[in-house]
């Protein structure tokens, strides 16, 4: 969960990698995605952004789709909009609003439907849920949060002068997001695995303590790492995001996405072939293209032959258009019916706030504090 | 607020202390002390404890009885039953339900009469007051958590071996506790008060971060250092406490009493005296009948003259049995009456949740939450 938008943040569990437990967390991951062919309601995904902007294209390849694909599956499915999770390092909180309600234009657009099944609302608007902050607080120590090495790259990233507690707790408070509604699979990056890994504690140790023996409250939640493709910034750097420009937002026009992608950074050759090692930014755009068309990128290159930037740049133009047009019109229509989002969200989080209700009860019961 | 069992902690406000801000804070007290007699309605106490166990003579004196005193000034009172922070430094968890429903009768008993302006309740019924640790966590820093000196002291004497997150942020859930009522009067000891600074801190920040000029959402509290009685234990030791087996619970009866005073510490002279430095123990007891009496220790002592140990303990006795009779008496019938205990909670709770939906409320709108 959290913030998707580093979707250069490898996560094709094919590459090396020699830390065990990533590779078991790879091994949990392909067997779920294996078990949802076949049991899609034994399953609750929770996942989710904060809203800190509209979403752009590395969003939509790297977890937009995979959420509309899990959905369309059957899989019962909690978008949660981290709004609280602003204050954690920005310090700007004037269009938390206007971002929840763009985000969830997105999801929609890009074929999110609410349902009985499937939620999209605002974590702030689930006390109950927020609640189990408190015991849960209690079950982790200071030294785990401490060490935590996303939230230590994050602190640096963010160029907080001051750790607020807020920063300092939030895998805690991301632990009730997922727990709350007992959601059992989460799709993450592998960056995102300490604080999933602090959910599984929190979820493990509460069991333990607390319930019955058989009778767990809460599920040992799975990361889904899903093979995100890797893109890059059209830039060539590697974070895509809209403060750095190097990326087309989802609500950009055909006009703005062609001249955005002018922009793109390619080389002097005129030949496009596929080569990530030795041309990353050409590579990065053949690879875009194919998210679009489903070609494979060498294909795509030879079929570019010697057109050179030029033709590579409207190639993906076109396929970018292409693919998005729909989401793009859908959206054009949910931006003219801001009463309809709002019932989205509030519905959303009044279902959502039907399940921690019912969650809280359940804890309460179980730390005896129930009158 | 938090576990006022530490009555010997002197906060008798004539003490010479050379700390300027304790000083300060005296000095807000007594104009508050004051003022209440004038404006009972201008303020709302927020007091409580936490349910590990029945109360004693030492809460009695060193907070019950200023509870119902501000209570029956017509200031409005919250009595919040603090059962998440029981997880903070205890492991037992069993027998909070029922700590909780002691605690309610022997408030009852003491003379506190749930109203309109008038609530007792536990916290972990209030979902939307302990939401607000969320936006609270992210306006205090981890520093000021760590250099908390109440904090350090009771980590030290809780014997944790490893601290966990829950006692690291209580102060920030106080904070919740105090301001989602805007509770402005916090009768507090001396120890309290950097807990309460970190409350009038965040109070202060959340109203520069988030509100207009001059629309503040939060009070900024003030801590109400009422003249506590420097009461110790029995056994001459500096903390009364029930695992001490130092004190008079309020539900023990007058046999039981007795025998508990019959152990009671004194000295081996004959002639009773009032002499707190060479003859604590003694003293002590001698203020312990004046509580009950309101007569001068000394003038106690006169009276019992060359009576020795056993004419004080005597007098103790009987004076405590005495004053303590009433409410004993409503204290046995209110234990026949759980169903009665049981609504006076939940109708608290509800009261008090309906003032916290509110505060919420403002809150989302002040940070631009609301959808």
């Amino acid at each position: 969960m959290a913030e998707e938008t580093n979707v250069s943040n490898e996560t094709n569990y094919s590459e090396p990698n020699d830390n065990a437990s990533f590779l078991a967390a790879v091994e949990r991951s392909k067997k779920v995605e294996a078990d949802i062919l076949v049991n899609p309601k034994k399953y609750r995904v929770l996942t989710g952004d904060r809203p800190t902007g509209r979403l752009h294209i590395g969003h939509y390849f790297g977890s937009l789709q995979n959420r509309v694909r899990l959905q369309n599956l059957g899989v019962p499915t909690m978008i949660l909009i981290a709004d609280y999770q602003v204050l954690t390092d920005h310090d700007a909180f004037d269009k938390i609003a206007e971002n929840t309600r763009q985000l969830a234009i997105d999801y929609l657009a890009a074929g999110i439907v609410p349902g009985d099944d499937v939620m999209i609302f605002p974590h702030s608007y689930i006390p109950e849920a927020n609640q189990l902050m408190l015991p849960f607080l209690t079950l982790v120590s200071n030294s785990e949060l401490s060490r935590n090495p996303t939230v230590k790259d994050e602190i640096q990233k963010s160029e907080l002068s001051v750790i607020n507690a807020g920063m300092y707790t939030y895998p805690v408070h991301q632990a009730c997001d997922i727990l709350f509604c007992k959601g059992n699979v989460v799709p993450v990056g592998k960056d995102q695995l300490p604080h999933l890994e602090i959910t599984a504690n929190i979820a493990r140790r509460f069991n333990k303590k607390f319930c019955k023996k058989g009778e767990p409250i809460f599920p040992i939640p799975t990361a889904l790492l899903s093979k995100t493709p890797m893109i890059q910034g059209l830039d060539g750097s590697k974070k895509m995001s809209k403060s750095l420009g190097n990326t087309v937002m989802l609500s950009a026009t055909a006009d703005e996405t062609a001249k955005l992608i002018k922009k793109a950074k390619t080389d002097t050759e005129r030949l496009i072939t596929y080569d990530p090692e030795n041309r990353p930014e050409v590579a990065n755009l053949l690879r875009i293209i194919s998210l679009c068309t489903n070609e494979e990128p060498s294909a795509i290159a030879e079929r570019l032959g010697e057109g050179g930037g030029g033709a590579l740049k409207n190639a993906l133009t076109e396929a970018l258009n292409e693919t998005l047009r729909p989401l793009r019109e859908k959206r054009a229509q949910l931006e003219k019916e801001p009463e309809y989002i709002r019932q989205v969200l509030l519905s959303g989080a009044e279902k959502a706030r039907a399940i921690a209700e019912q969650t809280l009860k359940e804890v309460r019961r179980a730390m005896n504090m129930e009158i």
